[in-house]
């Protein structure tokens, strides 16, 4: 039984399933990016064009405080963001730094004095602007930026200052070509003392476009991918601005030079206000999701009808996408980019909830601890998902052998523009560092509300583990089918749990005293990260889940479930060496799991088309010529081959 | 102790270190490739100039037959072609086109009535040509291709013709704008009856450029990446040449239209054929490995002057290659990248060895199996050094951040010029099913030469592996030092014959009566690829020990020693799940296997720079500005780290 991809569409569009609608009807109206051979200067201006389009449909205004006539709707701005990406990663790119970053800054990091002056033009594209955080010497850690902003109370002014070429900002989104204003990051400074890293606004060009005095604009020139994107280089020379500049939502200066803030810890500070800004590395992985998805329909598609090498019994040439390898190739990433698709839309449900327009910053602790929470699961996910791009689209790519090395095809657009999601917006490996860190403290603290015979236990328990760990033998191996949706959680949460186990006996050595801390630290990075991946996999896992309980048709239901046992045991199976190096299953076992993966691709196999079609990309933004074929075989008598006809018990998995 | 580069250098470059050296020089003499903006026909206009500047220095000649004016020198002209990945790969590509596929075919495929006529033309680059094989509709399976070759003993013609859209020739380098005359490869037929695909001249283009009657030429356009080469499309309408142009070196058709050939068999002089255009395969593994070497000697100089994050205790920031998740991105990489290398020069050896130019085709058995076993290398060491320089560059991009997306750092054109190399020549996956079907036959045949006793013993000992297999238990574990090198050559063999084994017993089900045969080959093909794949590991380990052998400095060899070490157990460690679960090795040792993996990534940290520059790059196309930092912090007092100065031992390890 073949499902209905329409009512997929349902189930995946999801909360902000009127905003996608909206989003699908818009990307019409847009110039596409195109295949021609367009110069970096033409492909800027095509995309500052699009992006003026953007701004008339009031899409972006959308995101914005209603006091200011925005929308409110944060997660359907991000929504919209995302699936920007069906279409044209330029543009995605640049809307991101000008609403996400340089809008999102002015919007929480300032307050109604910037709000007032700016926000309105913002919104309307008639203020274009940048976010100029990274520098040349600093882009994973941000806190050690080198830009100053000095305070002189004779004149109520702040001196930005660029002191040398490693703290020039680079890399900066708007600032090549449009820009004229920009939030600049630089560590603020008032009677001689350093407070950390502050925000402030800073025209940069005047209305003709030329750099204003002090401010030298440099051009990163073209790039790898994202070249409607004008990326530029910012160097300021004792640039003066008015006091006011500061965005003081989080901090301020009186007049007098008197520095304040409700936040006293300067670290705590400075990641509170990183924390307001998680928005755009959402958005990074939406975007990053609808790239992928894209790829996916073309290779499938093109899989499920292109024919190479002949049955040697019926002597007809076979659909690549019948042999098992290519099914391997492509039906795991399909589930997985299911999964984060899923695992996506409840981070951006979650952003949505916590970012209302009303709250005040860290007031109360549940806000606080839901803050926490949401960095951490956009941290994962990100990079998980744009990890998951990068592989997925060249996988994509190589399936469709040369067509999906020509241009016309979209893949190698795909490819290049997304390849640099894996390190902006916080480099990939960074980010898990960072969930890796949380993870052990959030751990630290649940040992340390244990009672005393609560603290013995988990003592035992550390040290059984540690014991089965040494020995190889587990107390319960637990049984169950691999097809069981329980069996397989309870595999990647005991995973996890063992890995952050094992993680917090490693770093216990570097409080002993004497201990070479460094050493211990970066000894244990790759266990570390290999935890984090392993938290991630799990709550991935349970967004699937959740989705799947959530559909009423049971066919559809049957689908998904076997979309996400897919899911699940290609993770499995990706880490199987874990899983027997600690005894949570036995080699036999392991074995199966191959097997599973495979008999699952093959049942999905009839419904990959269905499973492509259901991410509702509109069919203009796919039209290439490798899809030429389709159409050529729906006419042949041959297509759809057997295997496509053959009825599915969706129930027989799962 | 830190080794000296150049002494490094000697033993890479091993036998054709003139050759190196000469095309070092060389390189200076082109015209480099833009970071700039070049539209296609601009990079086309300036690929075409630098091909005939090659022309020039006559070093393309050195591959062809002395009698001729060449220079007879194969392995040579191979490793020269490869030397131009350092510099610009859409040159080595058209270079590869022009003189390895079009030349190559003439060459070989030919006899003195071609040779006496086009050879001069060819090598002088006065003649350009195409090589016009791959089909829209047939890229794998280009036995099956179907453009038509019809023999016409009224007029002494071959009708070459185009049926449909399908059997366009598609991708064809020098065909968009160059090319003027093709290697058309189609099915030949005469007296009614096809013999299979042959090769025949057709000239496409008149002097002037324009298109010859009958002729189609279209243009692929844009391209992920080799934007200097002008990929095209041709069509033929019924097109004639002389009888004379069929390229007859293997098979004639008398002027009555008789065919005849020493090989009576279609399919197997048809890959006979194929055979001797091995040159092509074996030139992009090593266009790829170059590629490979610059990305790693550009990322790991990179990687060790940036710092990032401070030291707790120190407070100094630190050196990102200190990190241990950084060397595990960029080390276990660039032992592979070594081990290649040497599994690279010694095909290009056999090669030279095997491809003189006085040996008749098939004529001696030895020389049959020689060149059986030269291309089931040729597509193994091929698949697996163009996936490596894949994943390798996107590493190396990935390891220098935003930078490493920045055109002008080399990276990005890296990457999307090898791109295409999984899929050309020979896509990967096919590649490796030949490869496993090779190794395949060839255990049938050691099965079939065992004598009574012999066939009993093997029979025990399958049975005992099965056995093995369904219990975990193996009867004679190996216990040995995981760094000692015997032990690891001992698990890389068992596994390549243990997989080999478990194929054969299940592609033993197809011959069953009844079989579905399909069904069982496709249900097998991960496994086949698998088992491929381990060979290509065990071959490439093994030439990179034997030339650990012929170094004679015992510091170098120590040095080279442990890179060996570290390709071999990152190789274990990728594939540890199958040593564990095929009782190979306890899980507490596979734990220890990636414990030493971070050992040895540790040791070679401060060689890390000798090792890329022992690739001799020079250092002009190295050149960019992810390095000015280099120059930078060998000014600064706190460089070079003090990891890079501490001394290692070189015995330590292995």
């Amino acid at each position: 039984m073949t499902s209905d991809p329409r009512e997929l569409r349902r189930v995946l569009d999801g909360r902000w399933a009127d905003v996608r609608a909206e989003v699908r009807a818009q990307l019409g109206e847009l110039r596409l990016t195109p295949e021609a051979d367009l110069s970096t200067e033409e492909y800027r201006a095509l995309t500052t064009e699009n992006l003026r389009r953007l701004a008339e449909s009031g899409r972006p205004h959308q995101g914005f405080d209603p006091a200011y006539g925005g929308g409110g709707d944060v997660g359907g701005v991000v929504t919209a963001f995302a699936a920007l990406g069906y279409g044209d990663l330029s543009l995605l790119v640049k809307a991101g730094v000008q609403w996400g970053l340089f809008g999102g800054a002015v919007q929480v990091l300032g307050t109604s004095r910037h709000h007032d002056k700016y926000l309105r033009s913002i919104m309307d594209g008639d203020l274009l602007g940048c976010f100029a955080m990274t520098e040349t010497g600093h882009g994973s850690d941000v806190q050690h930026l080198r830009t100053t902003a000095t305070y002189d109370p004779a004149t109520q002014e702040f001196e930005i200052h660029t002191p040398d070429v490693g703290a020039r900002k680079d890399y900066i989104g708007n600032a090549a070509r449009d820009g004229r204003m920009a939030v600049v990051f630089a560590q603020l400074i008032t009677g001689g003392v350093s407070h950390g890293v502050h925000a402030l606004l800073v025209p940069i060009r005047s209305e003709d476009g030329t750099a204003l005095p002090g401010v030298t604009i440099g051009d990163c020139g073209r790039k790898a991918g994202l070249n409607g994107v004008d990326n530029g280089r910012l160097s300021f020379d004792h640039v003066r601005v008015p006091r006011e500049n500061l965005l003081n939502h989080f901090a301020d200066v009186a007049e007098d030079g008197t520095y304040s803030s409700p936040i006293t810890s300067a670290s705590r500070r400075f990641f509170t206000m990183l924390g307001t800004l998680v928005r755009g590395r959402i958005s990074v992985a939406g975007g990053a999701g609808a790239a992928t998805q894209k790829a996916l329909a073309l290779a499938i598609r093109y899989g499920a009808t292109r024919r190479q090498f002949a049955d040697p019994e019926s002597g007809e040439e076979v659909v690549v996408l019948d042999y098992l390898v290519h099914q391997r190739k492509l039906l795991p990433a399909l589930a997985t980019t299911y999964a984060l698709h899923f695992a996506q839309a409840d981070l951006v449900s979650e952003m949505h909830d916590l970012q209302s327009f009303d709250a005040e910053p860290g007031s109360n602790v549940e806000t606080e601890a839901g803050q926490r929470d949401l960095e951490t699961r956009a941290a994962g996910i990100k990079a998980m998902a744009t990890w998951h791009a990068t592989a997925t689209i060249q996988t994509c790519r190589e399936a469709c052998g040369g067509a999906g090395y020509l241009a016309e095809n979209l893949l190698p657009q795909l490819k290049a523009d997304t390849d640099v999601f894996t390190t902006f917006e916080g480099d990939n490996t960074v980010l898990l560092q960072l969930v890796a860190k949380t993870l052990l403290s959030d751990y630290g603290r649940r040992v340390g509300k244990l009672d005393v015979v609560g603290k013995a236990r988990f003592a035992a328990d550390l040290m059984a583990g540690s014991m089965a760990e040494r020995t190889g033998l587990r107390a319960v191996v637990r049984r169950g089918d691999l097809r069981d949706r329980a069996y397989q959680r309870w595999l990647l949460v005991e995973r996890e749990e063992h890995l952050l186990a094992a993680a917090a006996r490693r770093m216990r050595k570097a409080l002993a005293p004497g201990a070479d801390r460094f050493a211990v630290f970066n000894g244990a990075q790759d266990h570390l990260l290999v935890a984090a991946r392993a938290h991630v996999d799990r709550i991935v896992l349970d967004s699937f889940a959740a989705a799947v309980n959530r559909v009423e048709s049971p066919a559809l239901r049957g689908l998904l479930e076997q979309v996400r046992g897919l899911y699940a045991l290609s993770v499995i199976e990706g880490d199987r060496a874990f899983f027997v190096e600690h005894g949570y299953i036995s080699r036999g076992r392991a074995k199966a799991v191959t097997q599973a993966v495979n008999t699952l691709c093959g049942q999905l196999r009839p419904q990959a088309r269905t499973l492509v079609d259901g991410f509702g990309i509109p069919e203009a933004w796919l039209d290439c010529p490798l899809l030429d074929g389709e159409r050529d075989s729906h006419a042949a008598p041959t297509d759809p081959s057997p295997s496509q006809e053959e009825p599915t018990d969706l129930a027989a998995v799962g």
